[in-house]
């Protein structure tokens, strides 16, 4: 059976008379949009516009739900209660759910500060997954591949996938190398290709020591901020179709 | 057969450590709750606890959606394209329907300035209905009796509730009576009721002038911001019950 | 005496993450900055950004405000109460008042919708000069030439600048063509250049009719949202200089 | 020579159609109020009401800026970049000097979240310094009596009140009992006025051990969001001004 693979991409990240990415191109190049709902980027004129997008590529439509923090980008961690991250998680799925004309949304996937607060407070990941369970159990929850929350979630019984970062450096427990630190991103194509084909082939990824680390993977996570982000995205999805890999929805496998 | 109304109330426009309303008292007197969706009022932890304070009452639950204009409550005209108008619609009720487990929602009710411009905006008007037609053609539109939305509605195959106003005065024409004039709103509980009930059992209303002009309501708006409006709600619903009227949600007989 | 003309432009209209225009160009080709104060666009951030911007190229300072519209842009039309505007209008020039390190600001100039309303609604223009007078009355107000407005201001005692579009056709009674109509907007710099010198050195221009009409202005409102529009403002400079006309902020000879 | 001390407290923390707080009543008992800013509470109408009550009763104005965060209230912890919220204070302290008809601001208090984060990240320390320092030096500065952020203000030349709680138990070293520990406010008035008498007249408290330690406060931080509040603060007041304490705003003893 062929090794598959999901590639995801926030999208729909304009807002009003502003607007951000490449989305007309890197949504020709994977298979899972994660959607702004409005708190960090994105409004509902946008929002229809991009699960158009989306849907016109086959592409498949999640929520990317955020803090309220349009002013940061939805990037600046915040001491929200638990059980209020629950109810904003559950207001942006909703109102991009009501975007698809009755079609369901194939996965939610938190933005920014609140996905990476999540990976490591063990309340806001539990509240998180309630809010999933709560609107829709079927819909998948995307974590972060190797931290507590993916435990957290499969516990709970929230479909998961686990995401892993294709052009970003891991530390020997699995971590992401932090972005202040040298070598945390990988610019060069040919190197992503390569460590993307490993770990979806292999489970397996080299860590920034040098020693090779299990990385079990069902997601990439793409950019398509920039148009060398977008060749990138192109380049990936060819090399692991070319070597065998099915990039595929990941509703279409989990 | 009995005559049959529904009394419908916006509820949920506390915001954060603000309170408004006496939501608590309100909800035992009516049929439908106009649910505010955090755009006007309201917030992701009022609309979960609206919804549950309403679902408790056997109240029904409807979106109450609004301009983006938290600063004067969604109460100033807005020059909204039509397009975008329906798009914010749309928003509004798939985050309040994220919130009740499932269930269907019954109704929506524009709010203020919204509601009050698609009354004579037919480009507004025709756009508020394709968004309840593109979320669910189930559900119910509140409009304003004797306008010319309630003829667009009906002629685009949308489910309508024409409402009327137990304590304001109409113009000959079925209009309302602006606030800016005296006698535009009543009071006095004794002729609200004793109008409310012609309204229901006759289908007339007496207008300012003194002649008898025709009323289909199928939904009194009752309000739930001051005491004496909680208590006239109270005596209207035992009234009217007990002239043999049915105050029911109005998904139960539209 | 040679002929004096301010050139202004909206500037500092980028958001967060959101990046817009091209102000580290247009600013070498222009006079006096519009700056955006939060409420439309603009953040404290870009607003700290953009008063340096502008100082470092000797280019005055004034405040941009507009309706509370971050999501139209200030675009829309708001029936926002006249004392409401006028206290809108005082807290944005105060907020960027503060990034002046004591300086005065040159002027104020109403964005989008709010500027097109008090061309024609009296009461909107008091209350945005009541707000002026009350702040600064030495502070400038850039009204729209050929409007009401322009002596609303001067009877109340405001500084007025009137500004004058140099691509913007005419109709015989000097207000702006609607942008809806064809022609309304003058692409050709050339001939952008030959109205503003006509304007400018003989204070007249040609009406879409044909018929020269007289245009007094102060200011020409330049765009930086364009390459082509920077070019068009560095042209404009460079032939109204070479006419010998003086072009300098608009404090300076007001 | 007498005893000073300045009472201060949170005023215009209304917002639109919500009303927040008893701010008619306690001010007639307070000295120095400190008045939101739109971010966390107020917007522009509610300022121009709060200065003026203020003035009316001889009370002096000051900012009282916070995180962007409505709906929170301002009291959620946000990894907002210490040069952001340096601009994020600075915006504010302009809006609110706009509203004084030319006075200067006595006084600038941040609020909630962003003044306990202050007490003890000398970044964000700094930063609020930094702003105070750059819209007008003359301000003063109210930071939390005990903390680092004292020091770290008077080293950088920025003019300091020291504020001390009343009503709140004190740790040995001088903190605050946290508000989810039992005894941490003190509800009896009597109580009350007994520290308050000891701080200002002796500089000392008792801690919640029982041991004295001492506290060198400037102004006391009281509450008008219940009628109990208010009645504390004018027992307060009266009981000091009877034990000779003279009551005034901070700027005219510090």
């Amino acid at each position: 059976m062929a090794a598959k693979i999901d590639f995801n991409c926030d999208m729909g990240e304009s807002f009003g008379t502003y607007k951000l990415g490449f989305d007309e191109e890197v949504v020709k190049h994977i298979t899972s949009a994660n959607v702004a709902c409005g708190w960090h980027a994105g409004d509902p004129i946008w929002m229809r516009h991009t699960v158009q997008l989306a849907e016109k590529q086959g592409v498949a439509v999640g929520a990317h739900p955020s803090f309220p923090d349009l002013m940061g980008f939805g990037r600046r961690n915040m001491a929200v209660d638990p059980s209020e991250a629950k109810d904003y998680v559950i207001y942006q799925i909703g109102a991009l759910q009501a975007f698809t004309k009755g079609k369901k949304l194939q996965h939610v996937k938190p933005h920014g500060a609140m996905y990476n607060m999540a990976a490591n407070d063990e309340k806001l990941a539990r509240a998180i997954c309630e809010a999933v369970l709560e609107v829709d159990p079927t819909m998948i929850l995307v974590v972060l591949a190797g931290t507590p929350w993916v435990e957290v979630a499969q516990k709970m019984g929230v479909r998961v996938a686990k995401e892993a970062f294709a052009d970003r450096a891991l530390n020997p427990d699995g971590t992401l190398v932090s972005r202040s630190k040298p070598g945390s991103v990988i610019h060069d194509t040919k190197e992503v290709v390569a460590r993307s084909l490993q770990m979806v082939t292999q489970g397996k990824a080299k860590a920034i020591t040098g020693q090779e680390i299990p990385v079990r993977a069902d997601t990439l996570c793409l950019h398509g901020d920039t148009p060398g982000a977008v060749e990138m995205a192109a380049a990936l999805k060819k090399e692991l179709e070319a070597a065998g890999v099915k990039v595929a929805p990941m509703g279409t496998f989990l």
